[in-house]
């Protein structure tokens, strides 16, 4: 395992990042062709938070939050703190003091790989957080690892820099390099989805919408009543 | 995997799927002996709530929502969208467009055998849904199923036009033949459980009002006072 | 299996419980020297409540909560109820009435590894339970087993007569005859924790704070600026 | 749940289940549209076996195997015990013993959703079981159950006399009434295969064969070489 | 965590523990009243082996190995090394070269609550292993523990000294000071087995030989012949 | 998703990547400082078998198997294929037909993210596979994906082209670039291990041979004769 801290990262457009705070995961990742999702697995301990943000990335040893502390230092407003460890941990590796380090640095949530702890507190001080588990133990801080490298969380690649968005429905994650043209796809599938939303509220339904019945059809789908009907 | 789309399919009268819903799952799952849970992987994604209505099964493909556009059409007041996939999945194939429609025909809600998503706008419009997965991620719809056919979910079988009662608790299904009598064991251990509610809260015990201490002793259980007691 | 209900257990001072419930569970575990944690498993049904009390355990058949009718003539002023199944089970064996009976002895609550029913009821009427599962099926009354006597949970050993600190992060165990100390060391704890808190609000950092410059340098942590870096 | 014992289950020709012995449970359940299948959980103690048989069903109580006893009376020559729980068990509810019976009254094979233990043993006897779990620990006999009515288990409904096909790879169960349309499309799944093996050995591509090249265009696949291609 | 190394732990009797490696897991846990298993999560990475040996327990920081060198010091013959990790670990810190130093000393068996690797190898040189995972990565070797202290594994307290028997079935762990008493129960199951064994080979039922037809009766258990008999 | 194929990915030297099938997952793992395996749950169906090779990539929707068809052209003698999807799933979406494609090109095995079948099958034509799954339920062929793209496996990126080393423990990810440094290391590793088993099976201890006894005593471990050592 590499043993560095990458400093000075470039981060995306502060504005292009909080636009997307205002959008949401699913349709980020809609209009990213269905890609960037971050699974089922890293839940929020809140509820009604959307964000958005510039990854820090942290690859900690389990057990340990020694490059947690390293990390703090490599955060500024507006960045998320993203912690993956080498191999699955339930532990709670991070909480409120270190929330308060990351707050009043500017920094807008965290997203942890493993177990986070202080949960009520992190609610009351809104703080966000997204994690694999919810544990009361604790870390030592005895091994390396390093700060501000590519990590691997929730089955997507996540560089330094990279766009995070955040809701209850889970974490999307946006290249940094592709957050302009994820943008105005977003803004574009979030119109599309307005125009679907006018038109069931209408009564019109998908069906006829996408002009799903003669696929249907062609598929060798049939209707047929049931037999109990009068 | 039979793809066809059954219409006209018998509901129970409305007036005892509404009853069931002022009574809650765990009583109607004893009512009826212990039986018709979904078990402990469906969850709610709102608390609090508590419905019954009658189902509109929807058999997909992993990945797929192409039967719930078709589905809709068939839904109307009373009625729960109930969703099995061919084998597990986690990912979000139904989200506030489709409960938009949904609603706009009386539907009252979703039992979903994979993922959801939209969750905070899904409890924004007061639409419950429980699911296996919560997750951004979305679906093709390109591989055909069916619509109110038999399905196996939560270890039950489910047919179209069954009653599904609803809480924080989970799911319990009420085979639609049989709900007036269901309905009848229901009311019958609500009464019960009042009794019960009054008896303990007056300080009786469940050991005396169930009869068991010679029960208890038959078992060969014995009383051992504690050897630091004073 | 044991068949014995174990009576008169001695419990600890109820002021130094009470103490412990204004703390919180992952304070508890830290100061004990990161021990005594229940896991990630055992998850409150409610948010926002922190108890502690003097546990009353019982040993149950899987999907049998007899043993629990026995438990709770143990049951006084300041107890939680422990429940644990010689093997795992997901069944909701404990829900509203006993709650009542409990809550109406001064029971403060009731960790339950299996499942949990009557949750928005539980949550109604103030009674905090942690569980493994929520599930709407219930049990029989047919197999004996032991109250009181010392039982397996969440991967540590709980004597009748101990602490358990429960919170929103899980549950932490304190021996009984280690009540004092274990006090002592959390007030210390607490205090510790209120001064980083102070120091990171002023924007102190861990890395300064705990003298981990030298030691990163130590263990061939270097830094490195990003390729893209200005 | 119900409590009886069903008698006198009608069984399917014995030539037609064994001829599904020699075919396979991924060939059988390709026959039937890809359904059937008991999923992945549901895994063999032993390795290289493949039989059929026809379903003596058991409904047991979690940890509880009293009406295994009761099965066995009813079970004969080519059948296969299927015992499913009313919800999810780890304990060792079958072994040597129960396996001495049945092979003494020629049946072939059992499948558990819960768990076995003896699998050494059951190895050297040569009869063999498919399993959720393996699991040191026995079982009490102390609540009933049923014998022979339709059982859920691995997402599919399974009736008594129904035949399991079962082998490496899991089980596919084929409904009693459907085995001989059953049997003849898995003869004519099997010579497609055979017709395919030939054809892949001499060399020719599924992507010829199948005449995916021109589909894989229309959906907007595109070939690209490597960036470091020579 | 204690981080202490106990020396001069007692041992059973020898030849008490040898003939335990003669019983096998099932019925040494049936004889002790279904007690002392080890669950059905760890699995022996070989078949067909039983053993039984007095416990090296060993406590690590998960992905940590520094305290099974720590360990093999204090391991003789006829002794099973045992290691529990403070919080669940997948990591593989075990493996062929402690398997080397173990079997050099006389050790008969590991016992792994976290992930082994080298498999193939221990396989060649005949050192069986549980575990609970398989996996390729290793640990580091920077966070201390404790041996010969009281561990949790699967479920069960295990102190030094305790006898552990394992065999494809799982694991049984025996008191140290009950190993007398739980070898002469072990016996007289094994009569009562072999007796049962020879009764169902003969066509001796379990409901005839156990009694049991009355008491189905009494619990209310019916039997009814299938509709469609003959 | 993207829907491309990419043809003549570039492979490491073809006695370079041969060399790593004789030295095993572990060792390489080791030698790359503890990084590239794949975890846990990718499992073999053989038992035995070592190999190394190159990969090819492919994405594939959940149960869905047309890019399998699309890669089988884009591998040759040598390579490994390896196949992600999209999100979890269970189906068994590789099986003998297609081992039998890929062995008449000189494949050498493959790796699923998801479910296998055939494995008796592929046992008997000696093709290894590692897999998530057993599974007998089969794909279809309507979703594009895409072949030699990046993909996340195990939590490692893979690169088409990137050298795999799979045996019992497990998969180590080699990148193309690193395979030579990489093979000195491992070879490095190899000889330490060889000189370390020498050491042990001469009765040297690790606690001696790697110098652990003063930082035993600097970490504060201390030694305790057990309180009922004679």
């Amino acid at each position: 395992m590499e043993t560095v801290i990458v400093t000075d990262v470039p981060r995306a457009d502060r504005a292009v990042v909080e636009e997307f705070s205002g959008i949401g995961a699913a349709t980020v990742g809609e209009a990213l062709g269905r890609s960037g999702d971050l699974g089922s697995d890293l839940r929020p301990i809140q509820q009604g938070t959307r964000i958005a943000g510039s990854a820090v990335t942290v690859l900690s040893w389990p057990g340990d939050n020694l490059m947690i502390h390293a990390a703090i230092e490599q955060c500024g407003p507006g960045d998320i703190l993203v912690v993956a460890t080498r191999s699955p941990s339930e532990q709670g590796m991070f909480g409120e003091l270190f929330a308060t380090s990351l707050q009043q640095r500017g920094v807008v949530g965290a997203i942890i790989g493993a177990g986070v702890r202080d949960t009520q507190e992190l609610r009351d001080m809104s703080f966000p957080v997204w994690a694999r588990h919810i544990n009361v133990m604790g870390t030592v801080k005895n091994t390396p690892g390093a700060v501000n490298v590519p990590v691997i969380l929730g089955g997507q690649a996540i560089d330094p820099g990279d766009i995070l968005v955040c809701d209850d429905d889970g974490i999307v994650v946006v290249p940094r390099l592709e957050a302009d043209d994820a943008l105005a796809k977003s803004r574009a599938r979030l119109a599309k989805e307005e125009a679907t939303r006018t038109a069931f509220l209408g009564g019109e339904l998908g069906l006829d919408r996408y002009g799903m019945r003669p696929r249907l059809q062609e598929m060798g789908v049939t209707y047929r009543r049931h037999p109990e009907a009068g």
